[in-house]
């Protein structure tokens, strides 16, 4: 079960002026769930993304970066669950961009004006006639189904709101998102929506999108894995009536900022609660460092290893298992010597070496919880960084052993 | 239990002249158990090594790369498992030293001459005591007993023996090794030992290690966790009676080099049939890289890939998996549109998408079986790499939660 992640209050979700979303069930996979969602957007609105790195990028990937570099207004966004058409090569293109023709013509505008995303199973082919079947009869939806309707392997919705002040008008912030497997993103996750009614200078919203994107769903991992179909998009609909944000140094941008890193933390953080297997949440902050990157390549290393994951599982404080995945996250210079590892409050290591004084009660106490804290401090620096994943489960190899069955 | 791995047939373990060998039961971690193992070398003997890259190296790699570069002729390796002395600072490396000592006090000779080897636990003391008080009482053992005595969680001991005619002379290769888990050397398995009774110049002997253990131990993965206390170490007599191997570029050299890049390929391959809860052993082949080293990035990626490494265990032709992992691997310049790849003979996927004809019939029938090729075709160049790996089931999660227990 999630760890510590609540159900979805639909109430708590706020409308976001601009767009309309509806969903459909074409039965992409199986029958009778939601499996496509539209998110259609009023005409001004701006749209900002970030893809995955993997050079088996989907054919929805392509076509989405294509289409939002064809510099058109984008009118809608079309996402389906159940198939990721990916592996797919150029069939696959003109499969997803089938699917957005098909959207184009319902609403009136050109193919070039939708961005299409999937998620779902590798290398088989999109059954788009499904998809473009079921279109017409999509019907009204929330926040809330939207969240339903992108979920995968996901056993909760994931989604939240955000309202701040600019200019004395009310933005609100409502973003959902997707994904319990298959996670290690290295540009967003598996399926990131975000979706503001701020008014926002275009050339601002990429930049704005990054860096929330690098604090929250770049900053987490289930399985190391990185999917060929991340994607994280920002949407701006500029229709609450502030005066447009037109400086990123303005106190504006950075409330605006400070609400889209908190919403984005909690989404990427409700995608490691809900991580395939997961019975622990894992918070690791590396400190000291040289440089941000450094500090978050040890994250990672601790983060992705089985080793450390499968003790985490156990309750077990083979606290060791931390200190080799340090070693081997390739920082050539590292000096051990001046390194130090807590587990919550409890200095386990110190110097390189055990803590004298350390008492092995005192590291299992801390390995009962369900939420814990690693802090490495390096002593070289002052960067950091924070990264946040989950254990490794019995039930992480059955899901993934049966997830096409 | 291990895939398609023999007990070793300890009559089928050729004796090296020069090298003799005893072990001790010093209760390291449980009572009555082989957990101490003495190497000792005749006068003339040579030793290379390569060892972990793992930042947090334990202190018996910082003693035995100190040894070893202090150019006094090596008389003995000592080894213990139920403690890997790493995590373990400045008191680990004193702790070493004394085994050393102890070791050197019994043999008539300096500390230096000696090289320490642990395995085991991270970030506990090294009980010394009880390793050097029971020095006195090891037996004379066979190569067989001999690679019982540095197990941990093997359940099989590894080891074999080759034999190759250099000028006429009959040389003798023997080798053993440890490890099933937290198998991903940077330069070496976590412990290897091969011994020859070859004569070669002592110039040469660090390449001939350095080139077998980059085709074997370091070709392999369990679990992509590199561990603190990898060694793997060519020992060479000199008593075959050979005339000295004076040049890489001889037949004799490419002779020797050949038996025992064999010797390590079959003891590498051992740890990963013998890998922490495996039930299948893949080979990777990548081919058509420009570089030996994008081929085993990409390799790599494919073997360390919990969703690949599930698929597996579950016999699921879940590819897709695989292309995720390829597209991943760091090769930014990789275009998949060149891509295929197969499952033994089974074209699955071309020019970066599913091959039109492939049945997944076909594909399952590869799945079914207990050793299975992975061949990744990348057609931009002529190198080629090769690694191996097993799968991850439940009871590679079961093994690690209660590794400690």
């Amino acid at each position: 079960m999630p760890v510590n992640l609540a159900p979805i209050d639909p109430a708590a979700l706020l409308p976001v002026a601009g767009v309309t979303l509806s969903y459909a069930e074409a039965a992409v996979k199986k029958p009778g769930r939601k499996d496509v969602l539209l998110i259609e957007l009023a005409a001004g609105s701006q749209v900002a993304g970030v893809f995955t790195r993997n050079r088996f990028c989907a054919a929805p990937v392509h076509l989405s970066r294509a289409h939002l570099a064809s510099g058109q207004p984008i009118r809608a966004l079309v996402v389906n669950t159940g198939n990721a058409n990916a592996g797919t090569g150029e069939d696959g293109r003109q499969r997803a961009l089938a699917v957005c023709q098909a959207v184009a013509e319902q609403l009136g505008c050109q193919a070039e004006q939708v961005l299409p995303f999937s998620t779902g199973v590798i290398l088989e082919p999109l059954p788009f006639e499904k998809i473009i079947g079921a279109l017409p009869q999509r019907r009204a939806g929330s926040w809330a189904d939207a969240a339903e309707a992108i979920m995968t392997t996901d056993i909760l919705p994931k989604a939240a709101s955000r309202q701040v002040e600019l200019g004395g008008k009310t933005v609100t912030l409502t973003g959902i998102a997707k994904g319990a497997g298959m996670i290690h993103p290295n540009m967003a996750t598996m399926l990131g929506f975000v979706a503001t009614d701020a008014a926002i200078a275009p050339e601002l919203l990429q930049g704005l999108l990054s860096t929330a994107a690098d604090l929250s769903f770049n900053s987490i991992t289930v399985d190391g894995d990185t999917s060929t179909n991340d994607s994280f998009m920002l949407i701006a609909t500029g229709q609450a009536g502030n005066a447009p944000v037109s400086s990123a140094d303005s106190a504006d941008y950075q409330a605006l900022a400070a609400a889209l890193q908190s919403l984005s933390i909690e989404l990427a953080q409700a995608i490691v609660r809900d991580g395939e297997g997961a019975t622990k949440f894992m918070t690791i902050t590396v400190e000291g460092g040289r440089s941000r990157e450094e500090c978050k390549a040890i994250g990672y290393a601790i983060a992705r290893s089985p080793l450390v994951k499968t003790a985490f599982f156990a309750s077990d404080p083979n606290l060791g298992r931390i200190l080799a995945a340090i070693g081997y996250a390739g920082i050539d210079d590292l000096d051990v010597d001046q390194l130090s590892l807590y587990l919550d409050d409890v200095l386990v290591a110190v110097n390189g070496g055990r803590n004298p004084v350390y008492q092995e009660e005192d590291g299992q106490q801390v390995m009962n919880k369900s939420e814990i804290l690693v802090r490495v401090v390096l002593g070289r620096g002052d960067a950091s960084a924070t990264v946040w994943t989950c254990d490794f489960s019995y039930d992480y190899v059955r899901i993934n052993a049966d997830y096409r069955s």
